[in-house]
């Protein structure tokens, strides 16, 4: 049995102002700091350490698994960061308050943008600020790769790959692993492996910086998940 | 025309101590920590920027590492840990008092010691607490690649292959490349890059997180060489 542990960032400095984050790079707010931290005492209190970590090219996640690493006295290990572990790219919403949005587009369409598996939120054009082929970070990837806008079967799509190239293997190798992602690319993920229904996924809750602990049989499908807390 | 950043981590707690220490994983201090934030300042103020990372797997040089990328919000980079960029092992002087030591064995021998590049430090038993083969992040490594005490010319062997076949590939694909690392990790690398002789090598003193701008021919040479203040 091989156990995986996935946790979402802190609280960014966005959450707590409510406003749609997606790709956009904001930071960890003083309770994300706090919370990553706690993430991280309680993985060491429970026995926790890990052989590699896997995070997004965000701030927000990057600096959640150092402080877990941190806490855990195991900042040595490798860390891959992966623009394919980003958070749902938004689309057009990014920026914006999710309580305006809703004054401007209806509750139902808001709830059906941020939950419904296939519903798009308008997209940015590549002339838009908040275009990625704008960002460094995001030089190597197609055009075909950057998105415009991202409905979460999308995000699957590409968070897919790195699961089955990257994390599968360290996992085969009987490495001990830790993702730390975002809540909707964490969603994306576990439909994958779970084979989740999309009113499952609609209705899952992640929590911010809680480890959330995978078990899972030699075909690595989950067996038994829970927080720790 | 090339430029690599070389960078010595901020002070740590045992630089402050005054205490040999080798690949004891010793954190930064207070001021370590302010000293790495300023160099990452003072690297973001003259247009500085990374496309990749390179360090030991000492948490004093990852976190000087991480304080330099997050205040040049590259935190996204790629950065690669190598235990070939650790600090010289410097054996059973390791936890040791530098005055104290020069007590016991006087201070030509400790000079000797800490300068000469073919003096070994008297060596650990693999049964010493401080054997690198009790340590979980060297589990990788054959029992020939672990030392019990290590003269500069040894940690040059060791770095080397590092340099060869990681960072040289990575200039040669034009990216732009810091390394993080120790006193003695970085000296024994400029000793291989720029063919220095046992004196000049003795004699480079290489201040504590402060950018050195080297300047590269096509043959990764060394062209210029400067800190930035």
């Amino acid at each position: 049995m091989q156990k995986l542990v996935l946790i979402r960032h802190g609280e960014s400095v966005w959450n707590n102002e409510n406003r749609f984050t997606g790709w956009t790079d904001v930071d960890l707010s003083h309770t994300g700091h706090m919370q990553a931290i706690n993430a991280g005492k309680l993985l060491a209190k429970h026995g926790y350490n890990f052989d590699v970590g896997y995070t997004s090219v965000l701030k927000r996640s990057i600096k959640t698994l150092h402080h877990i690493l941190e806490e855990l006295d195991h900042l040595w290990i490798p860390v891959t960061k992966s623009w394919r572990l980003n958070e749902r790219f938004y689309g057009a919403l990014q920026g914006l308050n999710k309580e305006e949005t809703i004054q401007k587009y209806g509750a139902e369409q808001v709830h059906k943008w941020r939950r419904d598996p296939n519903e798009l939120p308008p997209a940015i054009k590549p002339d838009d600020d908040r275009y990625p082929g704008k960002d460094l970070r995001y030089c190597n990837l197609t055009s075909r790769e950057i998105p415009l806008t991202e409905n979460l079967s999308e995000t699957m799509q590409r968070v897919m790959p790195f699961w089955v190239e990257t994390i599968v293997p360290a996992i085969r190798e009987n490495r001990k692993v830790i993702v730390c992602a975002h809540g909707n690319s964490l969603r994306a993920l576990l439909k994958y492996i779970d084979n989740l229904s999309d009113e499952e996924v609609t209705n899952l809750e992640i929590p911010t910086a809680t480890p959330w602990i995978h078990e899972l049989d030699d075909e690595l499908n989950t067996i038994r998940h829970y927080y720790l807390e």
